[in-house]
């Protein structure tokens, strides 16, 4: 087995989400990532944990799915048991083709979505954290040969994450305590919001793995102006490319794409909070260094900025402070490497990619 | 898709098990029979059931137990919560391997078997059944080409089940009411065993598909002799040949093996119950006509005994009467076909395989 693979078992044992002896850990991955499970087996078995493995098979939901009816979805019983009684939950991706449900009917993918919403409530009480297996699928989304889509995948996840924590806390020191932030790129993007009294929060591996970013959730009144989507977000099998929303009041009042804004209003229509921001995120892992159609690696990209439709994200949102509610969480994403700057309460605190607080930040 | 598997998946689910809409089912296979569980889930949407998939990696479990102290097994609290929320249970064979956990040692085996007790006891008041896709790991088991093993599989399930029926309860009339039992085979094999009081169950198609076999419990302290099981027994990836137990008082007082004695040993040392049998089974299906090195075909093969080790089956052993308890129950098999036979109170009703209400018996 790729050494490789060992050592991220570790990581995700040891560093995500602290296993102790006796922990019930519950483990669910495609049948693809089977090398990580062993690794991952093989980890519990030396911490003294009781794992179980669930197997997540697109091509047996898609048959499901096809053939139920919309209206008896519910909540399975057991699944559900099954997560009560787990301490510590790995979700691993990295099936076999990432356009396996994309002949489901949307609104039987609703209902399973809503059935599935007690144990999703459930899991995000519990330790958890969400990681990916090298596939040759994932490689073909990619666009890159199986190997060197390994090799990406393990820069990212394979590093030093006190170090990169510490990396991280300087834009949380920034972002902690602001009251507006304005994103500008070209002349195409220029949005103003507030996140006053709202917390940032720092992604160094807990929950997601690879990590990398710094998140808030802006006031869902606050945010002005327009943006530019440029990078691609696939929904329902559908690439939506160049997805461009214009905001007042904090809702979006107009929206357009280059190809499938049928789709990108479906994502709008979900509900009165999935017209409105619920997550401005900064992508600080700088071995994600090119688009890989995974936003679990895109979301972090250097030199990237995104901004979610939808829910907000409890760890960011103190008490008596207003949080965004949507059954949809939709996460957007725009190039900040070139003609482009964050503005931190009227001061530039990232000019092309480059933060104040790295080498090379150029003054205006 | 082969039509073949849609037919087995119906099977399953109408006839084996008779799924409701609203029931909770828990499907757990391995990787390899993907085809199966994809046909069974598009059933279960057809239906209208609520299915969960576990995956049963065996190489998952070889990592873990390798790696797992063998005084830290628990009895998993999630798997045990699914599995009390489930209605129906599917459990699917056709691994990539068979010896897969040939190098786990035998002590760690029986801590993870004598956790799963409780788990195992919840499953057996479900409705529940066990089948077999096949793959290209059990035809190269079997010694026969892929194609040839799945001709041989959907023999040996897809069949008049009703007519089956039939055939068998000749023998369950035989039985049911008998007081004692005497297998014997050459001269290596020659046991006798109470069933007084048991009730001998016709096994055509529920728990077991394929079925094929009319099995009853001796009683516990009753059995006498000796029998050498002459065909091979795979157990834990160990294949344990030419297996000898020696009987005294119900209890086994002696045994050995040509290949892997160790593996029986650990069989035997699972608890108090696994040194007494729990089980007495005839095969009847005679579209299984060869050894496949797989207990659920072979032990339903005309011209077959089995045994079982462990513990006993809840529907042959009326309240009041003793039965057998063991975290395990192991299948053992005596081949038939020459120069022996099964004498039921004093009365020979099998002969070479050949029953008397067979045509082709033949007297002494």
């Amino acid at each position: 087995m790729d050494d490789r693979v060992r050592r991220h078992a570790e990581t995700l044992v040891d560093d995500c989400t602290d296993v102790r002896p006796g922990d019930a850990v519950l483990v669910k991955a495609p049948k693809e990532a089977e090398d990580l499970v062993v690794a991952l087996y093989e980890r519990l078995g030396e911490v003294g944990a009781h794992p179980t493995l669930q197997w997540g098979s697109a091509r047996a939901s898609r048959a499901y799915d096809r053939a139920m009816d919309a209206d008896d979805y519910e909540t399975k019983p057991h699944e559900l048991a099954a997560m009560e009684a787990s301490d510590v939950v790995f979700l691993i991706r990295g099936g076999g083709n990432a356009f396996e449900t994309s002949d489901v009917p949307p609104e039987k993918s609703q209902a399973a979505s809503r059935a599935y919403g007690p144990i999703l409530q459930e899991r995000l009480g519990k330790r958890w954290v969400i990681t990916q297996h090298p596939t040759a699928a994932g490689a073909q989304r990619a666009e890159m040969s199986t190997e060197a889509y390994a090799d990406f995948i393990y820069d990212a996840i394979d590093k030093d994450w006190a170090a990169q924590r510490e990396f991280q806390s300087q834009l949380v020191d920034i972002l902690d305590p602001a009251e507006e932030v304005r994103v500008v790129s070209g002349d195409t993007t220029d949005v103003t919001m507030s996140v006053a009294g709202m917390d940032a929060a720092n992604d160094w591996g807990t929950k997601n793995m690879p990590a990398g970013e710094v998140f808030t959730c802006p006031l869902p009144d606050s945010v002005e102006g327009e943006v530019l989507f440029d990078k691609p977000l696939v929904r329902q099998g559908k690439e939506i490319t160049n997805a461009r929303l214009k905001f007042e009041g904090g809702e979006v009042v107009d929206f357009a794409a280059d190809q499938h804004e049928d789709a990108l209003e479906a994502i709008l229509n979900t509900d009165a909070g999935s017209r409105r921001l619920g997550e401005l995120g900064v992508g600080m892992n700088r071995d994600i260094d090119r688009f890989t159609y995974n936003v679990l690696f895109d979301e972090k990209m250097g030199d990237t900025v995104h901004m979610a439709v939808g829910g907000a994200i409890a760890e960011c949102v103190p008490e008596g402070q207003p949080f965004n509610k949507s059954a949809t969480h939709v996460d957007m994403i725009v190039d900040m490497s070139e003609d482009s700057y964050i503005e931190v309460d009227g001061e530039v605190v990232q000019r092309n990619g480059t933060f104040t607080f790295e080498d090379g930040f150029e003054e205006a």
